[in-house]
């Protein structure tokens, strides 16, 4: 159950109008690694969860807050929009070559659709969908998943902060930067929790019967370029990370298998065939015209 | 530069026809964690990396491979389809309830468009898309993104395994859990490798300034659930990954400040406003009725 | 801001296991118009909304309980699927035509992605997306359409309640019921409101300067079929409902304008045009091949 | 069936190319409140109506109107960019930062893909797509819907129109202003017929069984923000418009109840659970491994 | 301008309800070869054309056909599902593995979202979208899109005429596979039309000057794979079909270049590089924050 | 089985950034026509054919060279991008109108989300997607598919020429243009050899039973326009390309059959039906409430 209250957790105010800009904040909003996304990953990840207790309440926990942020951000981006041209005819405006390469680069459907409002898609004007989360009920997978989503999405923070000088914008900025580094921080810490714990560990899922798995090319770096230097990485020799098994490095595959004959389903999906199989195939129908019609 | 040969890295060969089985393989070809989505991700994080040497020979290396592996599951999905039923008539067949419940649950467009083919979808039908795969020119995060698609894609096809009981399909996936296993070990080094050369470090992007940020809240976990459990973690006290600071726990917020006002955009955008603003508004209406017409 | 509290509305939880439902339920969780939808639109019109106040509270308030329907209804599907047959081999079940059918119901993905979670999708798969929303600043459009996503969302529940026997799940539906018979309710009354305090009126934009429509058609109904009983309807004569003109009834269009002659784009985007416009294209090109190789 | 005549309802000329504005226009050809929508759904209504008569005739009627007007805005659009600049080199503009900014603010495609022609896509280049629209066979629900769709469809227009100086343009636009005023007419008294009728009654659907429904909160205003005015409404208080019963309002939810317990899917699906549990899951996968391998 | 009648080219009715057969046609309606396709694709074709006469004419003549032929198809979707199970509960059937594997392979939104409705998607559920067509301005481009459109389309039609049994269902199809054949006919007459008219000739565009192309290339069979097999046809030596040149074949490129270094973008997008690289990064970052700051 | 060589089959490096351009080039990469759509679409084509020979090795062959022209241009783009302008503030800069003009009309995810790299989109930013290939496992069908899509590469490809001055990437265009020239007179022949050979002819698919075909209006022009001269081409009489008939003229349709009457699913659908049918709709309800409740 969510409530909400009409406050925030920082100011997120702008100095001055920018429907540019505007537009290029809703990529951290409703982008592949905006806080829609984030938000909507945790809360599934904790729905789905298995486990009560400290991991289930830690993504319960951040699932809000970042809802939160959504809505930060859509102030923000509201704000930017208020006062800024969007493209209503004025003749002054108009012949000024700088207002046009402004309009030119705004979110179109911010004024024609909105009315001046944030929209729940991306910098390119994508709208946000369900495919961007994760929730495989795995949580080694998942928070990893989460500690990249939140590193892409402070990186995506940091280049925005370096295309704007307005002081509001950048003041909101400085504040979910700070808390993508907690995020950060704390996704690769509950991960290695987990391992700690030994609930689940490298490779994932860890407790899928080892002998099922071809165990001959598990730890095998298969080169498929001719870049020489991958070699030189310590995930060509050396101990792996899983603790199981030494790195090896190939150059290429070693053994390989021929492909199988192409296939040849029912007739009556009239893929092309050979000759005589296409012979065969047109009597087929003959006798199904003369029989079955 | 890509060169194909007619031979693959391991054999892909069904005992038995078993269209289901095709629709779920889907998943792992053309899936938001499929074989397409590794190739492609590693290929454009190889095209837009700006370090030469072994970290862009890595990403070539292995992109190449995984084409091969979308290559395997096309081929085994199209053996898979080659005789199983896929919805032709066949009044002896249409009796038999077994029959048709499985062609209920096969791909339709699997025999309809692509003639007992593979497609570029997942299990549900879905097209891929270009917005399944990351490539930010940011390695620590990138390799993490990796690391997560591993694991996830293991996962799946961990699930998979105890799906079917065909020896022949068991066995292609019994070489793909043990590629996914090197590759989990894998990124997890190459992440480990450029914090040791202090490429990158957490948090990312590590180089952002510091000062830039607002450092009070770096490292708060702010509980925006009513769990009790999260602070339990070591994601709420103690030191933080990145070696910087020190986890502390806040029970929610500890300040927040008020909504803005609602914005007033132009009224030509004909958003809903407070009556006294109407009039104005109307009057603006009129004026511009019995000037500018 | 959000705050999350780990208890429900009402009680969601299924007697026995029903995967085939459980992809069922998706609809009204991650469908067009399930609980993602309204959630996000209400969120998205307070964001955008330019005036304080009851309208605004209104909104705010609704937004936040839609988010918790999403999550009852997800827990709901993560119960249905706990217990319930997903694919894994299991002999005894293979034979058995009735689980196969079951099986052949079931989201993929419920399965192999989210490990018998629930899904941000509808209940063919397709991820929820950003396009579904409506939130355009204008309130008597934006609460017309909140009118119809509840209306089409209870419809969606009716139907659902009729595709399961299970008093847990009906349970939880017709609280559902309830709350959507609320809703459509409140935004029917708020869209009166609207009007009679004069904020908006019919048609939408009502302060648009009427001058600048073309009034001769602003109340004809044109057939543009050839059913001749839609000249019955209210709709075709008497008084209009925006208080401003009277219908009336045409048999198709009175008048009628030609096609402007096809454009002639700049040659260089090599669309076929007429031959002796082709010569002095061709002419063009060569001069072009002369003079600027 | 349909019949294409080769002329238009409305003069479509534009005084003067303008591909900025092509670009704009496409929102209401192909977004998802363009003429596309309308014209699809109210065909799609029609062709899944459950009644013959006067609401049937009535959406054959405009459908095919609607499908006109997509014609005379593709056929503006292409005009628009008739002779207007879609980034063909030449040095003379190149270096003129009007000009430049204009085609900043082009619709790239128009030119490459289409060959200055028009697309069935929105202002943002997103394809028009298949879940804009809604045919549910509840006439009510639909009827509302298509009210709906005419309101945010003038809406824009309405916008549009302040963003352009063409009397060309405008020419047009105030006939789709004058049909939009008509449609907005048109579905508000159809819907208001239907009801007159006793065809359909609030709630949607209103022969759903009353007792099935959780009568206790059909009418109460229950408040999940913090905003004090939602109170103040005619929806707080009063009598419903449905005419069953009488608004309260409650400040949050009276009652709660706990959420279930996590769930714990089949331990072949992977998902993270506790230790003993876990040790069970290695226990079982080690006996698996002994006996079915 | 379109005019709708309420009739239709050809009887479209069933013999019997089928649900999952009713699904399998959504293919041919809805999907990216179906009617909607070839009936949008067509009508952009004559809105963007640059020639009057015969090839537009051409276009908006069959362009309405097909809008008829969408109709058709929804028709009978909709009868197929009228008396068909959709999933409404019923004991006696629930019981009945054979229904119960009927409804499994139904479309589960024909019945929650549509109530036994026809709907604007595939046989997958994937909404039609706008991306699915073709309107280049090129008409020897174009026409071959639109000879494939039909391929593919009759392709299916075929397919989906083994799939049932039902005479009123075959009725159609036999109709809609005549068309087809008409259609497959006519684009290919079209084209051969254009091109013995000099309209446009291979390779498309064809007055694109053939100085500013690689010569050298144009006309090598360049053999990527280790097939032997490619170096038999005739499009590896001979004539080309332009009659402008003769194919040659290579077993793979005969030259190549080395890539080019990486690239270095500005240090703010954050992306890692080379450590020397890096050190001034972080010199200019502490420059920045001192003095920016 | 796909090996990478880190060298390219042509130079591809500009003489100058322009982002602008960039964004641009990512139409024929990552567009419905661009690289990725043939080199997935050729390989897809090769896994589901049924016939070894030079057939398969020739869409082997040439998938594995157009995967290398996507490397070619995601290299180029991402050097187009190195030293341009992608916003990162700089008062200069941002006071310079043809600057801003240059950053409205970038892709803005070229920055924000690759760090000025390439990625999977189009020129309007849409996602690459599965449902852009065809491959129906019908040569003549699919061949006449990729003809096809040469066409309208090499037409976008040639648009793009006249973009930009850079004579280096001019110098990349040339060298495809000429590989398009080489690969439309390929699948042109290819078709052609196909027929010849008598392995599929016209129309697709050439061997289902003609006499399921309503042989009547097989040949049969029937104009749902009004335009006079498409009965002036050949194809409104003389022989038909398939050899087996004579196109016929017809000025709209010779017959025509009433549509079927509305349909009258289950009342638990709630679709709005006649009064008479809701009374009894009713009293079922009113039954069902006291009997089953």
């Amino acid at each position: 159950m969510f409530f909400h209250r009409q406050e925030m957790q920082h100011k997120a105010t702008p100095d001055a109008p920018d429907a540019v800009y505007a537009r290029k904040l809703q990529e951290v909003l409703g982008g592949q690694y905006g806080e829609i996304s984030v938000a909507m990953q945790y809360s599934f990840q904790a729905w789905n969860m298995h486990i009560p207790g400290k991991y289930r309440d830690l993504v319960y926990g951040i699932a809000a807050e970042e809802f939160g942020h959504v809505e930060m951000l859509a102030i923000m981006i509201a704000q930017l929009l208020e006062k800024a041209p969007l493209g209503i005819t004025d003749e002054a405006v108009q012949s000024d070559p700088t207002v046009a390469a402004v309009i030119g680069g705004t979110d179109i459907q911010h004024g024609i659709v909105a009315g001046a409002g944030a929209r729940p898609v991306d910098s390119m004007g994508n709208p946000w969908q369900g495919s961007y989360i994760t929730a495989s009920g795995n949580l080694l997978a998942d928070f990893t998943a989460n500690a990249n989503a939140e590193m892409q999405g402070r990186l995506q923070v940091a280049r925005l902060y370096h295309m704007t000088d307005d002081s509001g914008v950048r003041d909101l900025l400085k504040f979910l930067l700070a808390r993508d580094t907690m995020h950060q921080n704390q996704w690769t810490r509950a991960a290695a929790e987990l391992q700690e714990e030994g609930l689940e560990l490298l490779p994932v899922p860890s407790n899928f019967p080892i002998k099922k798995e071809d165990r001959d090319v598990s730890y095998e770096y298969i080169n498929f370029s001719d870049g020489e230097h991958a070699k030189e990485g310590s995930w060509a020799s050396g101990p792996t990370p899983d603790g199981k098994g030494e790195f090896t490095y190939l150059d290429g595959p070693q053994s390989t298998v021929p492909m199988p004959p192409p296939t040849h389903p029912d007739s009556r999906f009239y893929g092309t065939t050979e000759l005589p199989n296409r012979v065969e195939k047109i009597a087929g129908a003959v006798q199904d015209t003369l029989h079955k019609e």
